[in-house]
């Protein structure tokens, strides 16, 4: 393993804690004498007028790492441009362990022993979506086709272009594994592991009862076609919770990108452990003894 | 029973089946000399200047019961002015059994024995809408509070003012037993019999993986209160699929309404041949000799 | 409301905290100088050989209550005999509340004032199920028709003698609203309020994709008939989780009970209070953040 | 490609289709030339004493596939030795498109082209389980863990040696890609591509509410540890249905075979033509027009 020389800090919210965790951290980064540089939304985010500050679309090439500090929705945030310029992305957790985000502020010597070169590299895959008006974005978690107003979507799904089914839905979610425990999971689809190669779709109450969420290799590519007399106003494309503008959507193209997310995670890390935090199965949300 | 003296015939489709349907009702209640007027939609839909035409929000005294021709869409349409001015319904569907709409237009003598006075009546609840800035509605179906963009709802769940959960969520159904075949089952709730004295509540992908459905005795206020930083366009309220216009939505009271809605059925109706139609119960969706 | 004069003690358990709460109640009892009697099946796990002793088949007529110290599990196993003779029954829990059990051995004021009459008094329905051979028992929860091999069921299930649907399946549930937060809901019921009257039925593992579960008043008969060769020992029937002993299953009726089991509450009982705590609703078992 | 020689024959059901069938289809090897043999279970149930007869589990190395006719069920039989022997198979359906079995008797010109060398060959993978006491089995479809009688089983689970969680439940199903449409799909758990390299994890009514499917790479190892005080007549262990034999089960390990099961498809073989023709998806079992 390498050892990384140069740190990015990205934080994309005000919150208190958020700010004291980057104070801690930047503190921790100057008594290892790490050199670092924020992100100018960071900077404005701390009223940091003094600190060396770069654009998160630009990183210069001294910077070759991304430290994120806040949730997993602050990782999402910065995977887009992480990955696009390749750059791997350390996340740092507010005292929650979460699925992305996995040192712990109040004990930076993980960081410092990731810094040092002590790291597990985990490449996440990355949908692409690509509309016919040739826009197209990127997703760590997942892609959201879905109705704007109290109307039924009603669309064409094919996969490696063999027609599938025509579903009437609230929408279809198109899932990395990474995402398999964000919307997905709520929506009934299943846990994932971030290992396998695999794209899941899981639609938004189906009319048709028999549907299911279906797990497809990675390398396969979903279009969607919208069938109905919808106007515009009435679908929503979202990458990972960012809505689309799209004007007059048709039909969406779905695939894995060619760019993968390079998590750093401490020598330690193990996707279990934060899927039990996370979902709670050590405490028993069970009707014990009924 | 009461025969049935003046009829109105409603209908909100100019699909050729529908047109075909209603020429069809109208020959036949002439040739059995039942006087009956159009309502002003369906004369346009009709392009028919010469019937008697009355509007459905105000329906002449004359005129005891309302035939609606479509779908079980069509007569949820009706169902709003239909209990509010306390008439009867009968539902003609276009060939399909509906769950509402249980009179075929290919063999009239069903309509022409209710027209005598051979029927059975059923009153069907209806839910009310109350808007802290003092807008109502009615559903025959469902309200549901639904998100309008890629963000969560957050609200606090009251039943009887008293406090049952903070959800995070796409959105809530609140269903009548009639509107539990609807919406309310493609998000995981369960058929409720059409004679329960009951309300549903069923979440739509909740963020806790513990939410469940819960059924209430219709005798129960369901509160919601808003408690996100939402914006008025980030939250939809809709009753039986019509978006309501509500600017600023913070709380909803739900309960059911003291009008009801009277359906008439032909003598030998049953509830469940709707439902194994309609579920396709009788042929085997199965995975049969795996 | 009606004083209390003369309690019956029921444990199932030897479970220490049950006997230490028994102890506690004891003591309670005597220091208020509430006569009791114990139930030999108490007495026997007590080794209290000194005690009034009592048939809980027989409870001799001074008996007016029985007092169930432990889980809803121990509930369970007294609600039919209490059934039978009419006997109402209140719910001692040991330090965590029950759906059954909300009395509190560590604030034992809550159970004076019960036997000193300030109580509510909630009746609640159970199921009978009636089998070809004569035979029938009672089930506060749920009656439950299920495998014994690793071959599926199939029967046809008839409501009120009219056809409902030929079903493949693991099993079939019957539950009554108490039943709907027990074994139901970890096979895809909704929860329903106790002061319904209604019979949930919820398939396990169906084979037809399109099934789902189906609320039905209470005062609905159920009939299911074992359609495949299945010999009898691929049947298996419980009643609230306890086989019934039953050779060559063909049929089984199952219906509401003329008998009610009587709880007896504090008067600040709250349905939701227990559902609240016993789903863990207070805590977020979320993917928050992601 | 290769052309192929020496077919076995193989039914496991006197069924009268399936005799027909594999009438139609002994003919149709005679008119081609093609030399068969039938296994002794073939043979007993078409009552041919004149046959080359052969043991299904020491086939004889001039049989280079085997050919079964029936359903799903019967290809599933034949997995097993078919598996260890590594043996390809095609399956012969009886009308109905089968997942497994893709060849209709009624146009037999797929099957020549299969033996005159224009095949797709697919291999699927199996699992193996692995108990404490030395046994082991193979599996197509699942591996399944259930409860006997009215009794939950607790259990748990580990991944490559790593606590996950600890379930109390009916049972669980361990599946691969090929049996994600059988058992595990009526469970709840998803569809997954037979291209996947994936076990599915899909518990059966768990207690705790915030279980869900997870599907982890085919290279892991799923350990189960039976915890509460089971006797061994009251835990069953089935591969692809049929029960194994076991006392006293307390541990079982789980892991993709290394023995894969190739199955022979006509060129214009597809996935998807199969799932779409079993779970209805060209009809609308949907609740249209409400």
């Amino acid at each position: 393993m390498q050892k990384l020389n140069h740190s990015v800090l990205f934080i994309k919210s005000s919150d208190p804690a958020v700010l004291q965790a980057t104070c801690t951290v930047m503190q921790h980064l100057n008594h290892i004498e790490h050199p670092f540089a924020l992100t100018t939304e960071t900077a404005a985010l701390l009223n940091d007028t003094t600190s060396t500050v770069t654009e998160m679309d630009a990183l210069p090439s001294e910077c070759d790492h991304i430290i994120v500090i806040g949730g997993d929705g602050s990782l999402l945030s910065a995977a887009k441009p992480a990955a696009r310029q390749d750059i791997p992305v350390i996340g740092i957790n507010l005292g929650t362990l979460g699925f992305l985000t996995d040192v712990c502020p109040t004990d930076l010597r993980a960081l410092t022993d990731i810094l040092s070169g002590h790291y597990l590299i985990e490449p996440r895959g990355l949908l692409e979506v690509s509309l016919s008006n040739q826009h197209s974005d990127l997703a760590l978690n997942d892609i959201v086709l879905s109705r704007h107003a109290a109307r039924l979507l009603a669309y064409d799904v094919f996969i490696n272009e063999e027609f599938i089914c025509a579903q009437r839905a609230d929408g279809l979610i198109i899932s990395t594994p990474t995402g398999s425990t964000a919307y997905a999971l709520s929506a009934g689809g299943p846990i994932i592991h971030p290992q396998m190669q695999a794209i899941s779709l899981v639609p938004l109450c189906p009319h048709r009862l028999n549907s299911r969420p279906i797990i497809v290799p990675a390398t396969s590519v979903i279009d969607i076609y919208l069938t109905l007399e919808h106007s515009n106003s009435d679908t929503l494309l979202s990458c990972d919770g960012f809505d689309l503008k799209c004007s007059d959507l048709k039909q969406a193209s779905i695939f894995q990108s060619k760019q993968t997310l390079k998590l750093l995670h401490p020598l330690n890390y193990n996707y279990f452990e934060a899927l039990k935090s996370k979902l709670h199965w050590e405490r028993s949300a069970t009707l014990s003894d009924q």
